[in-house]
């Protein structure tokens, strides 16, 4: 049995670089060996024991590397090609799937939904912080890179700027519409970013920390608002001119950003809610209008799978949205106990970390 | 002055008939002699001072009439013809109208949008429950009534049908799809109806009287669940062998019923909501999926303006949907404090009532 | 090698009945024993030779049956249990499907999109008029069928029932729009009662056979017109008292319906067309408004997929559409020949036959 | 009677400056003192007599002014005000409107729709290219200047920029497409630069012009094609790498743009046209696929009212599109006959003129 080395769930508090074994090669998936990778805030959340998953399991949903072996029915790959893999990994053959909700899939339930069911990496089975990564249902998910973009500029596409961009289409934000983001880390910048793709002309990004305010105007917002000196809700609607927002993007996970997004939101306006809440959230009866505003909130779980990957690295190619500010430190993999350090701790100015290879 | 009956909000309490004014055609209006109307469950939350209206107002916003005066500017219509307007009087020309957002409609605002703007009649201008009634911006609101439709027969439309419609409608329900309507009211019945046409197949009707549950059959319902009972989330996972629906009307206006909506709605699915709330509501962490489960929570104010008027009178005309028994009580303007005193304390098995002059 | 019959195209002019192995199971694949099955208009133009496809190819593409054998890699599934498949049959994981693209699925193609990609049974793989069936992509394109349902009433899902919903679908129609659907063969009458499904108020189904129109009522057509007897545009206008329909659903394959479905349409309406034509189509100047009438022109191709299957099962189980009547003719395998002479030619009032085996 | 000048058709061939009426203001009538208009290629098409206006009508639809006076009715804006009004001036209360079809605006009518309808100034009632405009439901379509934008800057928001941007909207490009611009005019250009606000990552601009294709990079075009020089549907598949766009934006009204538009489609794309044509369309059978390429065409008249004005004037003010070089010559309106004859002709490299008063 040949072994790597893989970033491991211990127990809350702890995950440490150990010892696995590379795994074998099924039918329909791809090993792949591991060239860059990173570390999520969801992976603090997992560290913490704030987001419960199995002892043993190797952490990480975000893939780039180079294709190592293939399954005995996997066509149209090459060994040797340069992929990413988003970080949920539908089956792409779910009911969920087939319904266009591949974050949802439920492969292998009675019925084909599972909550959440697209995200297995570092999730239900062994992820991306190790030196190799077995990819399941490899031809609905592996996205070769184009030449000429490094996997520095595309170790954002399998979650953070999949995730960010998706606040904003599930907002259907318009040309025109005015935006507001609450907070500006990873993902809210890439919500900005992502609302400036799609036409807003007027986005004000929150947040409290000034270098996240400052690359948040570098991402498209045209306003910044702390809300350490501020009251949020006052500030955009002065901005506003008293009317509110279109769109009201949520990129924290806490019930004050929750709640000052809808405070924010004119009637008939969409709340696009990515964060990862911790307990019940509460609709406060007024900014609801009792129910009467046609308001829409939706939320998003990171959309997967070959063609998003495809979409978002022509988005990198194409020069629209420059997320190579983003990575702020970078470690090898022997030294991923650091990084977890580091980040965990938001040290330093910290944004995202590549991990490579000893 | 000529003088008329109407049924004014006098204090918490109480509703009396009074006489007031006729009111005075100015060029955009229409004055409009009414030939039926009736009570909604929002005016039973004015009569009781949970919903605050001004003293002297005029309740009642659901009024099938005879064009009795037309103001100065408006075309297209004659005096004499027979119309309904809807419980929402859009202007047809704020910001908020140009967008489709017409009941937010903010006409006379700084930026025009105005939350709960279109809603007048009965709430910031005199409504229907009265001889005489003045539709404002009448080019936008009058909808002729085709022959051959009774008074009755599209009583419900300005309010009742649009917003019960409005929630299968805002669900975005699909053919095939699975459908829970909680609360089989008159607006609760009016959403299973219109879930079924909108083609849904299965469609669990929830309340706890008999006999509106089997008025919920009768509008299509193919399953009900008294939840005096059973648990109507555990019966609704069974019947959907625990995939649960893709889409969840809530027509009751209760943390239970909003609640209940969200536990049974699958992943990625649709909380389409009507009732009007009367306190904070929670979102609980589990079935929210923390967040993360793709789904959408879409609230509605009733559509109104003469076009969506006049669609609604087709469904009735095309007899897809018979909302006949529905009415199930008839009194004289004369007599409408009894009306008040029958259909606020649900007596009788009280479903709507028609009101005619005396 | 065990043989089986099958109905293989010879040459334009000859279908017949002939002998060929039974397929062997690749690991993806599932291998159905075919219990009944039809004849599409479409296998109609390839008798003909006006659809091409290769010599030796067995037909049909309308499968119900038992599973005989399963591949390796497919798993929720049992042996021996009844299923049906889509006409079309997805791969779920190329680009196109990961876009919701499924008819024109490229799997394997280098860029994932192929005009018609999906459809492959009797067209680019042998197909289901057979004793038995390779189904490719089991897991995407399986779906049992409901006990309590018999073959005949799931027949239809695969084709006629999905083609013709999808035009109401694509249509866009909404509660209370008046639709116009011209022809009504099999396809054009599942497009009707697709119609009536979505909440079209007024619909208007045009042919030349009594009998069809006649169908049509059944299946939700408020009027018909007969088109040799009356100009069916001054008709439709007349009856939409000249405001022509809001969706246009064409469902035949002509020039003279694809046309006349553009001049009933309404500004701002919707042409749907599902005909397979045969030569290029021309949009006259006036009834296209020189392209200034904000018009919207869609195609489909059969939606397939399991997920599919599963919602028009679910339509059929409801009770909501009776499509039995649309099966007028039955033969044993052993017939098809014959099959193919009477459903070519039109005669005795044919809709759709039932093939069974001998 | 006092008296202005203005642009007047007199017959084919000839528009001349004349003198004519100030016009009397009703009582939702706004009289506009023009400060800026412009010459839309649709005008040369009335000059020329293919597009046919009564004679003595004064021409142009793009109007910058100061509101001289208000009607009676008209409330929410102040003598003295600097407005925009674009190009459709919907009523706001007709059913096409309450459908959100503004342009096909039929008050008036019977039924409430008419093609083109929401289309006056230049074309059913006076026009802009006067010293005054008369500007009909002003409260639906006056639209204040926000302090800091000049008139030329605005100039564009009533047609060119408000069309554009709207065969990018109807052409529902998303995040990550790939996009042709077929002609690279005024319009062409801003639907380049809608494409690219809305997502597109790769935009192909196509024309004969060199200074237009220059234009057309500046604007957003990745690539340009030249199609004096190649094919342009060899050119767009290569670029594609087979694949064919996702939106294909046809912007000049020809058969031989709209056909190759068609021929670069991808399988499940939209063809969104732009173009008004002076004769029958041709779709050819294999680029159609036969009906069965799951594809969508949709065609868009310029979208009005203060909403969309208040919209585009904000992507003006934003900074993300800067559409100052599209105004490439200036005239006093006594010069409008040299303007029209430099226009007409597309002499010196002309784009738009902007006209101003003596």
């Amino acid at each position: 049995m040949v072994m790597m080395k893989a970033a491991v769930f211990v127990e809350p508090g702890r995950i440490v670089l150990d010892d696995k074994p590379i795994p074998d090669v099924g039918p329909l998936d791809a090993l792949i060996r591991i060239t860059t990778t990173t570390i999520c805030g969801t992976d603090i959340h997992i560290l913490k024991g704030e987001y419960p998953v199995n002892r043993g399991l190797t952490i990480g949903h975000e893939p780039v590397g180079i294709i190592e072996k293939l399954g005995s029915a996997v066509t149209g790959y090459q060994e040797g090609q340069r992929v990413i893999a988003g970080a949920i990994t539908p089956s792409g053959h779910s009911n969920a799937c087939l319904c266009g909700c591949h974050s949802q899939d439920g492969a292998g339930t009675r019925h084909g939904w599972k909550p959440l069911g697209g995200w297995r990496f570092g999730n239900s089975i062994d992820g991306s912080q190790a030196e190799y990564l077995l990819v399941p249902d490899a031809m609905t998910n592996l996205a070769p890179v184009p030449d000429g973009l490094t996997d520095e500029e595309v170790l954002m596409c399998p979650d953070i700027m999949s995730t960010g961009f998706a606040g904003a289409e599930r907002g259907n934000i318009r040309i025109g519409d005015t935006v507001a983001v609450f907070a500006q880390g990873p993902i809210g910048l890439c919500a900005t970013a992502g609302a400036k793709l799609k036409g807003a002309t007027t986005i004000i990004g929150v947040d409290t920390v000034p270098a996240r305010l400052e690359m948040a105007r570098r991402m498209g917002a045209d306003h910044v608002v702390d809300f350490r000196r501020v009251d949020p809700v006052e500030e955009i609607m002065r901005l506003t001119d008293g009317r509110g927002v279109d769109v009201a993007i949520e990129a924290l996970g806490t019930q004050a950003t929750f709640e000052a997004a809808l405070r924010v939101l004119r009637p008939g306006g969409t709340l696009s809610s990515l964060g990862v809440y911790s307990g019940d959230l509460r609709l406060p009866l007024g900014p609801f209008a009792a129910g009467l505003g046609d308001h829409t909130i939706v939320t998003s779980l990171c959309p997967g799978g070959k063609e998003r990957m495809r979409r978002l690295m022509g988005v990198v190619a194409s020069g629209r949205v420059d997320l190579k500010p983003l990575v702020t430190h970078r470690f090898t993999l022997d030294r991923i106990e650091a990084a977890y350090e580091l980040f965990g701790h938001q040290r330093d100015g910290v944004l995202k970390v590549a991990i490579t290879p000893n």
